[in-house]
């Protein structure tokens, strides 16, 4: 028996002690619905007095909280309460879909400050999409009116699998001519900005842990339908990505359910005449449409199909909650507002019959708050996770 | 939308960072192969030089790091080389299946000293099990002539579910009578040790990442075969437990291969007489040995029965490291080395073969170079982990 090789974990000093700790407080402040006096956020963090004072001295600095007034405490005098000035940075997320692309500024609190939806070009050529994508960014930052300066960076969601290390996208099965595109440089350079890239399922999960449904639990799965469908997982408080950051693949839980596959079906059954024959992603979402309209008109075969696939996504789903002891999923994603009057009842059923569903606690199933735009979303908040969150693993030198 | 509502994230300080950094420079020197000096040290932790001495001194003051040696550098004075003391310390594992208890007594190299293997008692009274063990415990360290001040602590690995919070064990399905067990402080009041409870195929995983096969990489899953059957996952360098500590059940991926379940079948399809009709969770496994015994020698339907529970298995670890995008896969477990022959080259195919295993790497099949006793040897390195590692969250104030 011999020890393993892997490279030795990294010590940690001073100065990376500090910027961990001033992130722990300005989390504290951000997530406080009130604002917090100087004693309570050294209360909540565990940290002394003098180092709250000395950090909440640089965050005012930079502008990142305000004072906002005053806390009567009885005896002694009043306290100085800090919130989040949630104005003073913003970041920008890009989700590429391969129907449509979606755009937001987010500020500080989570909140959308402006949005933007455009089709996905439909070239096989993705230096033309890019260049579109750099221009809609240009756009959407006029729109808003922030300037350039507080803007954090952009993040971008994009369907897997990616080559995370290297930026790239890597050959994705709906989006045509997309083989190992340095999509991430790209955008920097259009944009000037620092750029993040990952994948859709997984800033997915991400905005739903910032500012969504999952607010309560380390451990939950988000279920993304879009074009193509895959999830994104949070165990014990941070996203799994994997050795390669394309986890979230669901297809060998036979839950990969697209929209390609939803239309097909539904011509082979003749539930849509052949003129429904997919072409190209935007095409196979105006064909769902007609599916999902022929299912509110209580069409029996329409309904069918969407019960089924419903039915297949939830025993995946249950397998994967029990796998890794889920407390939550979140279902969402661009084209879930369509599917979700079938699918919630149903996966929702079928998760908490599932014989294979942990017994030790129950597991909710829920929709996203955030609505379709949850991949962009969830793409501004890889930025400001990386930027603003405490981060253990950057304590260690790198 | 609002802004969530989790446990603030807590600060940290310099002696926490003290305790981390000297984890940091054990670990360094317990993973290299011949030693460390103190400048090598320096380099692989990114410490000072200061630093580096000051805790080599603590170190060797503990007795856990000895000087053996010096290294020439040519110019210069020879550096000494300090290594692990590997008998400085120990730790005891303890693993129970349905079937067989195991024991082991660890060094910090990872090495069993001593080992130990009972019968499981077929007796539906926890407390006459947990006094089986206790004794068992003490013929083991008696044995090994360890003294007691040389003992880390005490790891069990236990069948799920688990009450990780509280130290029960649940309910095991093959564990008649153990309906939430306090079996972690049962054994820390015998033995007088500090006692971890963790799930079998979790301690498995454990093993696998401190002594066996899973030595470069931090993306692996570990199927465990014994009386029942799981997942350890180990996600970028973390094991995943989950919500409740009862992360690893693959029912919902239909691969809950069972002792009991392969012999039923055989039963059912006349491969097996009815004598060998399940009654406890030994008789089954000298079933399995026939039934193991009748494919050596070539019978079709014993293989057959083998095959498609090597395929069922393969196909649901495929959908598991698809899932969590992991590049290699272990099997080991009380009953793998009687499987062995027939599962691992149909899981090797079945898994290389999926159309669902990630294409941007190759995912390694391989068994645990740890025998059948790797989940007491994981029992084990749960407390070598939890004492020696440093553990970035051990870092914020608790």
């Amino acid at each position: 028996m011999s020890v393993h090789s892997a490279p030795a974990r990294r010590g940690t000093n001073l100065p990376r002690v500090g910027d961990f700790n001033e992130s722990v407080v300005l989390e504290a402040i951000r997530r406080s619905a009130n604002g917090m006096s100087r004693v309570e956020l050294a209360r909540a963090t565990g940290l002394s007095a003098q180092t709250v004072s000395n950090i909440c001295r640089r965050l005012l600095d930079r502008g990142l909280v305000e004072e906002t007034g005053k806390q009567s405490t009885g005896a002694g005098k009043p306290r100085t309460i800090l919130t989040i000035n949630p104005v003073s940075r913003f970041a920008i997320g890009v989700h590429l879909d391969p129907a449509v692309v979606t755009y937001v500024v987010l500020d500080l609190e989570g909140r959308v400050v402006e949005g933007l939806r455009r089709p996905t070009p439909e070239v096989v050529d993705p230096d033309q999409t890019m260049a579109e994508i750099g221009e809609s960014v240009g756009t959407l930052v006029e729109r808003a009116g922030v300037e350039q300066d507080r803007i954090l960076g952009l993040g971008i969601a994009a369907p897997g699998p990616i080559d995370a290390a290297a930026g790239l996208v890597v050959d994705p099965p709906q989006l045509a001519g997309w083989v190992r595109v340095p999509l991430r440089d790209h955008l920097a350079d259009a944009t000037g900005l620092p750029v993040i890239l990952d994948k859709d399922v997984t800033a997915a999960a991400i905005a739903e842990r910032w500012a969504g449904a999952a607010a309560n639990t380390g451990n939950f799965l988000f279920f993304y339908l879009g074009t193509g469908s895959g999830m994104g997982i949070v165990v014990e408080n941070s996203i799994v990505r994997g050795a390669s950051a394309n986890a979230g693949e669901v297809g060998g839980l036979d839950a990969n359910c697209t929209t390609r596959a939803l239309v097909e079906e539904a011509v082979a059954t003749g539930v849509l005449d052949a003129s429904h024959t997919t072409t190209s992603p935007h095409a196979s979402e105006q064909s769902l449409q007609v599916l999902t309209g022929l299912a509110e008109q209580g069409h029996v075969g329409a309904t069918a199909i969407l019960d089924g696939w419903a039915g297949r996504v939830a025993r995946g789903v249950a397998a994967a909650a029990t796998l890794l002891d889920s407390d939550l999923v979140v279902f969402g994603g661009p084209i879930w507002p369509q599917l979700s009057s079938w699918f919630l009842p149903i996966a929702t059923d079928v998760i908490n019959r599932s014989p294979f569903v942990e017994k030790m606690h129950p597991t909710t199933v829920t929709e996203t708050a955030l609505g379709a735009d949850v991949g962009a979303i969830g793409a501004a908040c890889l930025v400001l996770d990386r930027t603003l969150s405490p981060q253990p693993e950057s304590l260690m030198f790198s």
